[in-house]
């Protein structure tokens, strides 16, 4: 792998063509739509994209893999063909930006998948901002509209998750890159140093460089297509807080032991489970999802009452008000358990992710821009984190959502229709747009 | 190791002293006592047992290992110096036989453990054969009463559960040989040859030489501490019907998909069991018992909605109504939830085996026998499997109980007090006096 450090920030000559100021801003003001997205060419970047790590109709594409750091190298070729001052920081973000003075909008996602993933999941926000910024570039707009596409590294989390959009937001230290390792047990120092991106300089976001972050992704669920609509505009991204719930029971011989002697932790924790499901739903909000995702009995043998349960809950809202009725009602469930059972339930919290809400100037931007498209579009929160709640963090920031088919991800079976993804591709650049010129 | 073939059956002297047969007929008219148990040899020779694979206060003494080869030597030995005809037969069974002709009370268990066991287990019942095959030699009463003690191999299934009893009843085959191995997989004919065994003649159960067989065995179980007992005189050994039940999903994000648009097994698994809690204790008798020993969702993700689940259920009674009752309640509730969920629930059974009820002469006498030694004891079933279920198909078979401390076997901690197994083998042997004379 060559050495990125020296590159970095490699610099094209500024565009020759410039447009006057008061006519785009007067064109901006009407919402006129130009930039332009070339259809085939936005196909065939993901198509090319796609090809990289190509599983039947997916992807293995895993942060820092070699599918993954040719798929950089191919993107960052692709910026620079179009023009864009193109940089790889020092964990493998890779940056294209439209050249000039004004601050720009950061269109992103990421690039590396997980070990067998669809051909969208964040590849359709990189190429999305590549093509925007392609577009920006091929109408001269740069003056006027400042575009900067990014594909951050390992969303996925192989190494660390999100730790590209941590690094963007200066969030992460040298203790979080050497506490980062792969299932192989590979360190996520050792892999970026692999890749050839260690000596390289961080970029990191800056509200006096940096506009907003858009970032469009798929929807990952089926609530676009249940509706019949092709945009989501996504009113924030959920807030999860995640439970391993231990019921402590006894040992006993299922044969010899009869039912009223035993301490069956096994019935204990699924008395507490039905009431879990019960009373969630009672605490819950709307848009509210929880999970029992795994639940085991120990020592798990057929002929011994289980000694011990352990089952994992998670909750999932964009209010933390809900979550914590939820904490509530799971803590009551616990207690009722343990009193009706004489078997203690206790939980311990093992995730505690803040909701994000999304900017609401950004959004009403993305919500304008589909209607004006002609197309229909939707509130939704965010069930799955995304590189946008990190970057929420420094920069106003808002998410996309275009339908998935029968809301199958982190699958092969991952898929949309094409005159989704190219509608999508459309309502976004509208949006940029408008916030450019919004902005001016 | 030796090949024993040739020593099979070794005879030894008949005994000099013979009593006359009116005068001992008389005293078993009378219930008199007349075997003596040696006390401090019984307990001596189940402490010498324990040091063959000994743990801290355990065994490790598995079927086919040196420290159980070196056991059933041993064991062979002791047989000897008491005067027994000594036979291991063909897959380590070792038998010791008083002389004479008349037809024997079979007594014993089996020598070896599960891989972390108790002392006691098994061993009890054949040492407890052994000192009263031994106080029939030392009294001369083998022309009135004959034993033939006997240790049965790997009742605890490390190759073939039972397959010492099951060739004694002539239920094996060579297929069925062919069939056994080690969790390591070592196959059960390569274990029997290592051990010296296979060219050794076979011993069969035969009614022609067999009167009856009485196993002792502790309890493992916690009902006669509970009811401050000595003695248990088992009813039956229950039947066991176990099923795999399965429900099936469709794994889904569970961030993105809302509750409503789920198909989730978990959901509908934990709906399942309640309900399976719940019903089986209405179908259930007094003394059924029922687990549900292990679930598991798949993929088992904290954030992926269960696709699967999978849950074992047992169910045991002495009764194969009952069984019948507690396995339509079963069907009923698996019918019940996918119902209620649109999840299909199916069943499929794994283990079948019939209830086998003890011979209630034989019960008669282990309960007179106690009663006249001046313990008080209590009818129970066994609720876990022993080598009396296989050999009471060729012969007329009871089992004898005492109290484990704490009910607690098939570990370390598995115990008994002394007292007990004294008591326990001077029931025993009263009741081989009774049923000696009630065949004369």
């Amino acid at each position: 792998m060559p050495n990125h450090a020296r590159e970095n920030w490699k610099r094209t000559p500024a565009p020759v063509l410039r447009h006057g100021s008061i006519w785009y801003q007067l064109l901006f003001m009407t919402g006129a739509q130009h930039l332009h997205i070339d259809q085939d060419r936005l196909l065939e970047d993901l198509r090319t994209l796609a090809g990289f790590g190509k599983l039947t109709t997916g992807v293995a594409r895993v942060a820092y893999s070699d599918a993954d750091t040719e798929a950089r190298a191919w993107l960052r070729e692709r910026m620079r063909q179009a023009g864009l001052e193109t940089a790889v920081d020092g964990v493998g973000n890779v940056f294209g930006r439209t050249p000039g003075g004004r601050r720009a909008i950061v269109i992103g996602s990421h690039t590396d998948s997980v070990p067998v993933g669809g051909w969208l999941d964040g590849a359709l926000g990189v190429v999305y901002g590549l093509e925007i910024a392609r577009s920006v570039m091929e109408r001269g707009l740069q003056d006027w509209i400042a575009v900067e596409a990014v594909s951050f590294m390992d969303e996925e989390g192989t190494y660390l998750p999100c730790v590209g959009s941590l690094s963007f937001c200066g969030e992460i230290s040298a203790d979080g890159i050497a506490a980062g390792h792969s299932l192989d047990g590979e360190p996520l120092g050792d892999a970026i140093a692999r890749c050839g991106y260690a000596d390289n300089r961080p970029v990191h976001a800056d509200p006096g460089r940096h506009l907003a972050y858009l970032e469009a992704h798929i929807e990952q669920g089926p609530r676009l297509e249940a509706a019949g609509l092709a945009i989501g505009v996504v009113t924030g991204i959920v807030g999860i807080r995640r439970f391993r719930i231990e019921v402590t029971g006894e040992a006993d011989h299922a044969g010899t032991v009869p039912m009223a002697m035993r301490k069956d932790a096994g019935h204990a924790a699924v008395l507490c489970a039905a009431a879990l499901y019960r009373e969630m739903a009672e605490a819950a909000g709307d848009d509210s999802v929880w999970n029992i995702g795994s639940i085991r009995f120990e020592p798990g043998a057929d002929n011994v009452v289980p000694a011990r349960a352990v089952m994992v809950l998670e909750m999932r809202d964009l209010s933390a008000d809900v979550l914590d009725r939820m904490e509530s009602a799971m803590s009551a469930c616990l207690a009722a358990t343990a009193d009706q059972t004489g078997r203690p339930c206790e939980a311990t919290q093992t995730l505690d992710v803040a909701p994000t809400a999304m900017d609401p100037g950004l959004m009403r931007h993305l919500e304008e821009s589909a209607s004006a498209s002609g197309i229909a579009s939707m509130h939704m929160p965010s069930g799955a984190g995304h590189d946008a709640m990190i970057v929420a963090r420094r920069l106003p920031a808002a998410m996309l959502f275009i339908p998935s088919i029968r809301g199958k991800s982190h699958s092969e079976a991952e898929n949309t229709d094409d005159a989704d993804i190219l509608g999508g591709c459309q309502v976004l650049a509208s949006a940029v747009e408008r916030i450019s010129a919004a902005a001016v």
